[in-house]
């Protein structure tokens, strides 16, 4: 909408020293750059972050491929969850509005693989601790209990991450 | 930036009888009631089946949750892709534009259901296919391979279905 115009047009003349109002575009609550976005961003990191400390309390992870890659997508997820709260809340600070198109193609594109990744790593781990616990009945020589609650918070930090996705693709799609 | 303007306006006289012309909208290849959307619709329904069918030819599928999963997920994908794709060969054949809003919204939200189930199942055969093949080595006693092909089958269902959701969605977003 406030685009600058690709066609020549003769420059305005310097206006050193006057102040001039500061356009600012209209932020969608939620999407790169708002507290919205903020709160999400944390939740992320929050759940990740839980999701990896419960999974590495337990000794036998490292035996189970599955839970070793829900370890290593929770770390990815709460490293890129966390450097974007830093980039909301340097955004916030100085009140600048982050819908520059480029970037934010750039952070759905993020977005998508690390949620891709969570729910993938929260899926298959569901399946085994499942498996577990349900069909081999084996709860009590193995740490169930953490297995869930690792799970069930990469499925949380999933869920928290879908909404900043589909907010940066919708104003993406409506720009 | 074409939003009908808010402000009290004389509604125009109503026209019975008169025969209007008939405002088609362009079609996004790959949305609702294109070929495009046809052939995804058909690969979704032609992976999610051979899906179905090489988990069934395993006797021992039934004792896991995650396959017996599996196999709901993707009967439920198959039968959600094959109406879909009667719609859209009938949309074609009499030209009609499916792009009405609220069915569109229907579809992405049906989209969206159906395909995560596909994928969650998908992974999670995924990580049990895994556990039995590499962590634990009993691939001797157990049918791997059908496994294998019944997962890979259900990612490829999940790839052919992700489009039909952002197309849709895209449409949505930018209408």
């Amino acid at each position: 909408m406030s685009r600058p115009a690709v066609h020549p047009v003769e420059a305005p003349p310097p206006t050193y020293g006057a102040v001039l109002p500061r356009v600012r575009m209209k932020n969608v609550q939620g999407t790169a750059g708002t507290a919205g976005s903020f709160v999400l961003r944390l939740f992320q990191f929050a759940f990740a972050a839980i999701s990896v400390c419960v999974m590495g309390t337990t000794s036998d992870f490292v035996q189970v491929t599955a839970f070793r890659y829900l370890v290593s997508a929770s770390i990815f997820q709460s490293l890129w969850s966390l450097s974007l709260a830093l980039i909301d809340i340097y955004a916030i600070l100085v009140k600048r509005s982050l819908r520059n198109t480029r970037l934010l193609r750039f952070l759905m594109i993020g977005d998508a693989i690390t949620s891709t990744l969570t729910f993938a790593s929260a899926s298959a781990s569901a399946g085994i601790t499942v498996l577990i616990g349900n069909d081999l009945n084996k709860c009590a020589v193995n740490n169930c209990a953490r297995f869930q609650t690792a799970t069930a918070m990469a499925f949380l930090s999933w869920f928290a991450a879908s909404p900043s996705f589909f907010l940066i693709f919708w104003s993406l799609a409506s720009h």
